[in-house]
C-alpha cells in the first residue's frame, strides 16, 4: 500500500490543483515547522505536504485525496502537545486547523457556543465571556492550543479538580471521517440518550478515528464564582503531598489545588526575579472560588490545613490581581523550566492519596539516575507533571532520563495510577498503555480504529499500540 | 444462524447442567414475567430461559454458552425500562444482575465507589451516605432500578440539570464482551485519557455492546448542600414554561425544576387525597441547594421569577419534610397516571428555550388525535414526559395514541430536540433515531456494533435501526 515516488508526487500535484497556492505547503522549512509537535524525543516525518484547508468540506477533499492515494493524514491544531500525538508519520500529509478560527454561534439561553477546531482556548474563552457564558477547561497552554487539539487530547487543566475536562464541556461536534464524509455527532439539548456515544469517544481519540472541524461546547453562567487564592509554602514535597491529602478528605473541592516544587521556583526566580523566598521547597497552591461567606471559609479551611500539614507560610488572596500574582510561579515553572534544557513532561495520574508516595518516587528516580527532574502537579487531580531535563546534546543524560521516565511509568501503575492524566498517549506513551489497558482492551481498540478507519489512513500508530 | 429446536433444548440443558437449579429458569410464568421491560407496546418474545448469574464469570459463562449456540443475550436489570430495551428477542436468554447487588468497595479519600450491577440505585445512594458521600444521578425509578440498567441507559433523573447524568459519574466499568471474555475499563484516578473512551461508549449502549458487570462510580461529597423547594402554581403549561425559560435565561442553575400538569395534579389528588388546589393548571417545582444566604438568594429569586411569570401562588419551604411534601405531587405523578390505563411515556428533549412551544404542539397533537396526555418535565434541561394515556383494550384509542406519540417526535427533531433525553432508544425509539442520527452516523453504529459484537449475540435490534 506504500505509495511509490511517482504517486506521491502526483497526489501532491493533485493536491496543490484542488487548492489555492498558499494553502498547499511544500517548502523544506514548512514541512519541518508542521512535522512535530512539542513533545521532546518523540519520533517524527517529515509530511509530503501540509494543507490549510478553511471548511469541513476542505478537510474532506483532503482526507479523500490522501485515502485515495494511500496517504495517511495528520491533523493538528497548534502543536502545543506534549506526547507527539500531532507528529507527521511516513508518507503522511498534515491538515493544520490553524485558519478555521470562527465562533460560528453563542446561545446565551441554552448555554452553548460552536467554534471551529482552529479557536484558540483563551479566545473562545473571551468570546463567551463578553455574553456572561464560561467555558471551563483550561490547559496550560490556553493561550496558543486550539479548540480541536484539546478536544483531540481531551485536554485538562487547572480548574478541573473542580469542573471537570474537555470531555465533560463538548455536547457535539463536526468531524471529517477516514473516507472523507462529514458527520454531525452529538446534539444541542442539555441531555440526550440517541445512539452510542460516539461525540465523546472521538474526543481524545488523537485525531485516529476521524478529524474534528467543529465543537458545539457546553457553557456555564460566568457569574456567581469569586476567587480566593490560598498558597502555602512547604519544607518538602511530602508535607505539600500531605496537605493535598487532607484537604480532600476534608470533602474540600478546590477551583485549583496546583505543587510548584523548589526546582521550578527557582528557575522562575532565576529567570524571572520575583523575589520569591530561597528558603522555600515547595509552594502548594490552592483556589477557592465560592462566594461571600462561603467563599471565606472555604479559604479559611484550605489555610488552616495547609498550617496543620506543616506548612512554614502562608498567603491568602481575594483580590483578582493579587490571585494571579500568588499565582504567577505556576504560569511561569513551564517556560523557565525549558530555558535549562529540553523538558521530558511526563503526566502521570495517581488516587490523591498516593500523591505524595508517588512524589517520592520521582525524588527516587532522579536520585537513582542522576537526572533533575522538576515538578509541577495538578496535585488535586492527583495529576502529576515530572519534567525530566536533559542537557542539550548529552546523551548519557539523555539515556538517564529515559530510564527515570520509564520507572515514573511503572510506579505510576503500581500505586494504582494510569500513566496519562491529560496529554495523551501519542507516541511518548505507547508502551505505558500497552500495559495499563492489557491485551484483550488493546483488541477492542483495534477494532474501534478498524470499524471507523479500515485502510488506517487517520494518525496511525498514534493514541494505543497498533 | 438461527438454532434448530433440538438445539434450543440442549442448549437450555447445558444451561442447566452448569448453573445451580434455582438459577436458571424456564416455567413459562417466569419466563413471561422476565420478557419485557416496563415499556407500554413495546413487542418482545419470551425468552428460552433466564439466567440469574452472581458472578461476572458466572454472567461470561452465560454469554459464552449463547455465543457457541448462535443464541442471543439479553441483559436485565430490574426491568424498568421505559423503552422496550430489555424485551427478550426470539432465541434469546435474559441475564438478569438481579442477584449481583454488592457495593464492593468505598473509598472516601478517592470519592469512589464499585458497586456490582445490581444494586439499586437508592441502595448505593444510602450506602455512600452512610460515609458522607452522594452519588447524584436520581432517576425517578431510583427505589427500584438498578445501577447496571441505569448505566445500560445513562440514567438522568431530576437533580440531573444542575448535576449531570449516569455517564458524568461513571469512572470505571467491569464488563463481559460478546465472546465471554471480561474486561476491566476505565480508572480510579480523578483524570486519566489512556486509549479510547470505551468506558462512556459501553454507558447509555443498551447492553448490545457489553454487559456491565460491576461499575466504578464517582461521587461527591455529602455535606455542603441545603435543599430548598420554590414551587409556583400557573394557570397554564405557557405559562411555566415562560417561568423556565426565564430561570435558565437569569443564569440560575436550580438543583430541579420540574413541571407537573393538571391532568397528572388531578390524578395524584383523586388517589392520595392531598387536598390539592383544583383550579392549579401547572406547578413547577423548583429546588435550589446552595447553603445558607446565598440558597436564601437563590431561592427568593427563582420565587421572584416565577412571580413575574405570571404565578398565581409561589410557595417556599427550606425544612427537608416540607421540601419532601412540595415535591410529593411530582413524585406520585407517574404511578397516579398508570391508574388510569396503560400508559405510553415520551421521552423528547428539546433546547430549554423550545419547552413552551413544543408544550403547546404536545397540547396540539392531544386534541387533535383525541386523546389524553398528561405532562411531567424534566423542564430545566428541556426533556419533557408526555405521558399519553389509551383505556385498556380500546383499539382505536390505541393507534390514535401512537399517531400522537409519531406527532411529538416529528416536532420535537423540528425544534432542534432529540428523540431521547433519558429512557434510551430500545425497540420504542428506532424509526426517531434513525430520522436523528440519519445514514452515514447509522453506518457508525454499525460499524461500531460489528466490532464489538461480530455475531450480534448481544440485545440485537435495540439502540439503534440495525
Amino acid at each position: 500500500m506504500t505509495p511509490t515516488t511517482t504517486e506521491r508526487t502526483d497526489f501532491v500535484a493533485r493536491l496543490r490543483a484542488s487548492f489555492p497556492l498558499d494553502r498547499v505547503l511544500t517548502e523544506p522549512g514548512d514541512l519541518e515547522r508542521y512535522s512535530h509537535d512539542d513533545a521532546e524525543w518523540a519520533p517524527f516525518e517529515l509530511p509530503l505536504a501540509v494543507v490549510l484547508p478553511e471548511s469541513a468540506e476542505e478537510v474532506s477533499d483532503a482526507v479523500r485525496a490522501a485515502a485515495e492515494a494511500g496517504v495517511r493524514v495528520v491533523a493538528r491544531g497548534s502543536g502545543t502537545g506534549l506526547s507527539g500525538g500531532a507528529n507527521a508519520v511516513a508518507d503522511s500529509i498534515v491538515v493544520s486547523l490553524e485558519r478555521m478560527t470562527a465562533v460560528t454561534e453563542i446561545d446565551v439561553a441554552e448555554r452553548f457556543a460552536v467554534a471551529q477546531a482552529g479557536v484558540i482556548n483563551d479566545v473562545l474563552r473571551s468570546t463567551v465571556a463578553a455574553h456572561g457564558l464560561w467555558y471551563p477547561p483550561d490547559p496550560a497552554s490556553s493561550a496558543i492550543s486550539t479548540i480541536g487539539g484539546n478536544v483531540a487530547t481531551n485536554a485538562g487543566g487547572i480548574c478541573c479538580v473542580k469542573y471537570g475536562v474537555t470531555r465533560d464541556y463538548v455536547l457535539g461536534l463536526t468531524a471529517v471521517l477516514a473516507d472523507g464524509s462529514i458527520v454531525r455527532l452529538g446534539r444541542r439539548t442539555a441531555k440526550g440518550v440517541v445512539g452510542y456515544d460516539l461525540t465523546h469517544l472521538l474526543v481524545g481519540s488523537e485525531g485516529t478515528l476521524a478529524i474534528v472541524t467543529d465543537v458545539t461546547v457546553r457553557l456555564l453562567p460566568l457569574a456567581g464564582r469569586e476567587e480566593r487564592a490560598v498558597v502555602g509554602s512547604f519544607a518538602s514535597l511530602q508535607d505539600a503531598g500531605v496537605a493535598v491529602a487532607a484537604i480532600t478528605a476534608a470533602g474540600i473541592i478546590p477551583s485549583a489545588l496546583e505543587i510548584v516544587d523548589s526546582t521550578c521556583l527557582r528557575a522562575v526566580d532565576e529567570w524571572q526575579k520575583l523575589g520569591l523566598p530561597r528558603d522555600v521547597d515547595t509552594m502548594l497552591l490552592a483556589k477557592v472560588d465560592e462566594p461571600g461567606a462561603l467563599g471565606d471559609a472555604a479559604a479559611a479551611r484550605v489555610a488552616g490545613l495547609m498550617a496543620e500539614a506543616g506548612a512554614v507560610g502562608v498567603e491568602q488572596a481575594a483580590e483578582p490581581a493579587e490571585v494571579a500574582r500568588l499565582f504567577l510561579a505556576r504560569r511561569l515553572a513551564y517556560p523557565a523550566l525549558e530555558r535549562l534544557g529540553p523538558v521530558l513532561t511526563e503526566d502521570v495520574c495517581v488516587p490523591r492519596g498516593a500523591v505524595p508516595e508517588m512524589l517520592a518516587r520521582i525524588q527516587a528516580a532522579a536520585r537513582e539516575n542522576q537526572v533533575t527532574i522538576a515538578n509541577i502537579a495538578h496535585a488535586g487531580d492527583g495529576n502529576l507533571h515530572p519534567l525530566i531535563i536533559a542537557p542539550e546534546g548529552d546523551d548519557s543524560a539523555k539515556a538517564r532520563a529515559k530510564t527515570a521516565f520509564d520507572r515514573i511509568v511503572a510506579d505510576c501503575l503500581a500505586l494504582g495510577g494510569t500513566v496519562t492524566g491529560e496529554h495523551g498517549v501519542g507516541l511518548l506513551k505507547l508502551p505505558g498503555a500497552a500495559e495499563e489497558l492489557g491485551p484483550r482492551v488493546l483488541d477492542l481498540h483495534r477494532a474501534v480504529k478498524h470499524a471507523l478507519d479500515p485502510r488506517g489512513t487517520l494518525n496511525p500508530g498514534k493514541a494505543f499500540p497498533a
